[in-house]
């Protein structure tokens, strides 16, 4: 589970590093599919991914506006806040977790009493298909996207 | 490991119901970003994905041309027969793989010997991604793209 965790945070931060070549009225910019644009889209990944955490905790989960955070260096700052919640349950997870149901959560009713597992999985694939988004986004801009490899990152021996 | 690739065959073949509804030229448009267009991108996954399980094997990957495959109900057929090699691997997939080398393969110059953990997430990652790019192109198209969520597919008892 945690290695495509760590995936995501490997490409999450080369995005970053992405849009400081990118003016940032073209990181705000409108853009179709996704969330907004690309700014957006990775305010909304950090977002989604926090949330999930706290609400398989029973928190409640984050409803702030992104224009609290549309600048490049404010969704850093937010990321870097939210990772530290986020990477200390990755990085404790055990198998043992997964048929955990979600608990009661304030203002959220359920259909359906999803797994942590589920959640974990969803977390990550929600993150891996917003980024495609964005890499599209990149070539409309004529600048070549962030790698999507997994292979390579030196992922291989994550486990433990 | 298992309960991701479910997740990639049910959003596929969501997809594949998805251009049932949309005029042939569209589906085979040239895109920015991406593999070509919509039908091109979907056959590239089905590639990628059966080429890395026959990798691990030491055989040789699929060298075969879009331009063969370039209909809906030709990259299904093709989807239909390389499941049956990829699920029987994924279904039989044991944890004490994880640390498995790639080994020898025909045609392919290892820069690094990259263990069979890594290309099962490698492929997981891949699959997702591109769905994302074709989900921005569906807006793009003014229709609504298949649902990427993982949560709510009953997936979460898919251990075993």
């Amino acid at each position: 589970m945690k290695e495509l965790f760590l995936y995501n945070w490997q490409v999450r931060h080369d995005w970053y590093q992405w849009c400081e070549g990118v003016p940032e009225e073209e990181l705000l910019k409108k853009r179709t599919g996704g969330v907004g644009g690309i700014l957006e889209t990775l305010f909304h990944i950090i977002d989604v991914e926090w949330s999930w955490i706290r609400i398989m905790h029973g928190k409640p989960d984050f409803q702030e506006k992104f224009e609290e955070y549309n600048t490049l260096e404010r969704v850093r700052e937010l990321d870097a806040v939210f990772h530290q919640e986020v990477s200390a349950f990755v990085q404790n997870w055990e198998d043992r977790y997964e048929d955990n149901v979600v608990p009661d959560v304030e203002g959220i009713e359920w259909e359906e009493r999803y797994t942590w597992g589920e959640i974990m999985r969803h977390t990550i694939a929600h993150e891996i298909h917003h980024i495609g988004q964005i890499s599209v986004w990149a070539r409309e801009l004529g600048k070549k996207p962030v790698s999507a490899n997994f292979i390579g990152r030196g992922l291989g021996n994550a486990k433990g």
